[in-house]
């Protein structure tokens, strides 16, 4: 059986007055309009946030108020958590549930409010995707991390500033394009090069921004879509979902929990990433960008420096990665940020993604990652949407 | 398909020197020892926990850490998170990884580690399962909303006060016979009323404690138990989800969610109250035994107190529940709760609850809640199990 995506929407990213419920229920009715499904439509929900209970004390039913803030009480309401992928392990379980049968409509959504503490409040939340007793205690912080991978990368494979420079500068050109986006100036290199330090050698212009936002998605069984003669915004090929460490052969060169969920996705869509015309892909950091589209199967080992310094991820490149702007300039509001890639996708294979459109997509390839890569704490999510 | 339920186990509910992921983890284990699998054996895991992260500040990854202690890294691992009735919810989405084909063999656990806080951070923590900017705030705790039920139950059908010291009386009495309990003393009458008074008419011995404790268990789909040809210890019938507030008419006179939760599950089994042999019902205080049992059909509206006087829910009555001590003296971790009534069933099921057996069972019943009551924002789980 197939599952359907009936519509899509997202929040602007970005700072928000906006509480936790109230971004997420107005995210669902978008969503639910976008569909055109109503509350009563809706068999069950799956709600999808991080790091709420350490930053507002609301670490539970974020999914019921929202709901209720958006008219829609009473539908059945599961929190799903995978630290920065939540959301996508959200429309993970909310696609379980079509498939067996439970459910013909469900909706999935995440949400996070991050900008209304100070940032060193929400890095330290969000090192508790970490091992909170090691990890943190020794200040790998994600910066500190990512910072680390960028050098063990220069040394395999040459130094990756240069490209690092091109990823962020593409991410704020293409946020440049997307309303919803947060980071939206236009940068350069230099300016890369000479943003503040945060952890060398990432500058604050390699780091994706603390944001507010929420998105959220319908799906629905085909049986659903044929017996309403509804038109499915796409179909769902793919949710794979593995869970790891930096690399299982310790030699840091890449992700291999990327690798395993996008070959059980490639599996499950019966494509490979030769197919894949437009891609979201996970870059909290520039280099993330880097590794992530070596080992999504977009570049081979090593290469994913050069392809991007030679434009083929660009938005009129061989494999178009983060149209939207992506976590680093689109924003990353954590719990959002994985269904706010699936509303970027559903956006380009319906072509209305306006002056970020890439042409003619088929098939559009979300990749999320939460989690920390050490102490085998991260979760990789990866999702294959088909145009209808 | 059916789902089988292959193994289970659960640590001792209590007070516990181990922490999160090792209480977690020792639990994964025993099920897994139970189940006769191994780590290799799983295709997915769902992990239950409801206020890590405001207790301890790690609010994410609990699951890989368990499973890393387990020495089980790399299975894809979901956090599943509806307050009290986390790890129930996680089991229902286990099954629903098994009914999707998705998987063949998955692991949900639950844990929570609650002693090593004051009582007042615990419940600090606790009221984050309701509105926080509303209930919270106005002293809208969980002993005072269920103290404004139990006067409420008194002006509709009579004062219920000997009726819940008798759930009380008969949780310790069942608590005695379990060598996992946290309150294995027994009570009279008498030490309930004289017990600090709590929340009028609550004392001290109406409520249930503040525990640490963990619980597993396997399940896997029909084709992977005829394949190896193992025996399944009970039939997984329904797992059924609804989400509600106090009452769909005000009337406070039960809960709607759980007869909206008990009327889908007894649909999903084929099956009716009367066939239920052997139930666990969520007793976080004792008024709740009362409300529930009605509204899970095992007595008519407005009897529940009559039927627990007469015996009926003892051990040896018409529909034994709460045979191992209930969260009342059983404990209730609250992560771990929904996971461990499915322990308790499994054991019933299988003539391994020793002096706390009731009689040749067929049919088990678990009920949980999670989330206030008030503001729509209660999760309703109920199981039911089969005897192979």
């Amino acid at each position: 059986m197939r599952v359907a995506l009936l519509g899509s929407a997202q929040t602007p990213f970005g700072v928000s007055e906006l509480d936790t419920r109230r971004l997420a229920s107005q995210a669902i009715v978008q969503a639910a309009v976008d569909a055109g499904v109503g509350g009563s439509d809706l068999d069950v929900a799956f709600c999808g946030y991080a790091i709420t209970g350490l930053l507002d004390g609301q670490e539970n039913v974020v999914g019921h108020l929202a709901l209720r803030d958006a008219g829609m009480a009473g539908v059945p309401v599961t929190r799903v958590e995978n630290a920065c992928a939540s959301s996508a392990c959200a429309l993970h379980e909310a696609v379980a549930a079509i498939l067996s049968e439970r459910a013909d409509v469900a909706v999935a959504f995440g949400v996070e409010k991050m900008t209304g503490q100070s940032t060193s409040d929400a890095m330290r939340a969000l090192a508790g995707a970490g091992d909170v007793p090691f990890e943190a205690e020794i200040g790998m912080t994600f910066p500190a991390t990512f910072a680390l991978l960028a050098r063990r990368y220069g040394e395999l494979y040459g130094d990756p500033r240069e490209a690092m420079a091109a990823v962020a500068v593409k991410a704020h050109r293409n946020a440049g394009a997307n309303p919803k986006a947060h980071l939206r100036r236009e940068i350069s290199p230099s300016d890369v090069y000479e943003a503040r330090l945060v952890a060398d050698p990432l500058t604050l212009l390699d780091c994706c921004p603390v944001s507010d936002g929420a998105a959220a998605v319908i799906v629905a069984s085909e049986r659903y879509v044929a017996r309403h003669g509804l038109a499915p915004a796409a179909w769902v090929r793919a949710t794979a979902l593995s869970a790891g460490t930096f690399d299982d052969n310790s030699t840091l060169d890449g992700f291999a929990a990327t690798r395993t969920a996008a070959a059980r996705a490639y599996e499950e869509a019966g494509i490979g990433p030769q197919d894949v015309d437009v891609a979201e892909v996970h870059d909290c950091f520039t280099i993330a960008e880097i590794f992530h589209v070596e080992d999504l199967g977009f570049a081979d080992k090593g290469k994913g420096a050069q392809i991007t310094l030679a434009g083929e991820t660009d938005r009129g490149g061989r494999i178009p990665v983060n149209t939207s702007g992506g976590l680093k300039a689109k924003g990353h509001p954590v719990g959002a940020t994985g269904i706010g890639q699936i509303c970027e996708l559903v956006d380009q294979l319906n072509g209305r993604a306006g002056s970020r459109q890439v042409d003619d997509p088929r098939f559009g390839l979300a990749h999320c990652m939460g989690g920390f890569l050490a102490g085998d704490c991260a979760s990789l999510a990866v999702t294959i949407l088909e145009r209808p």
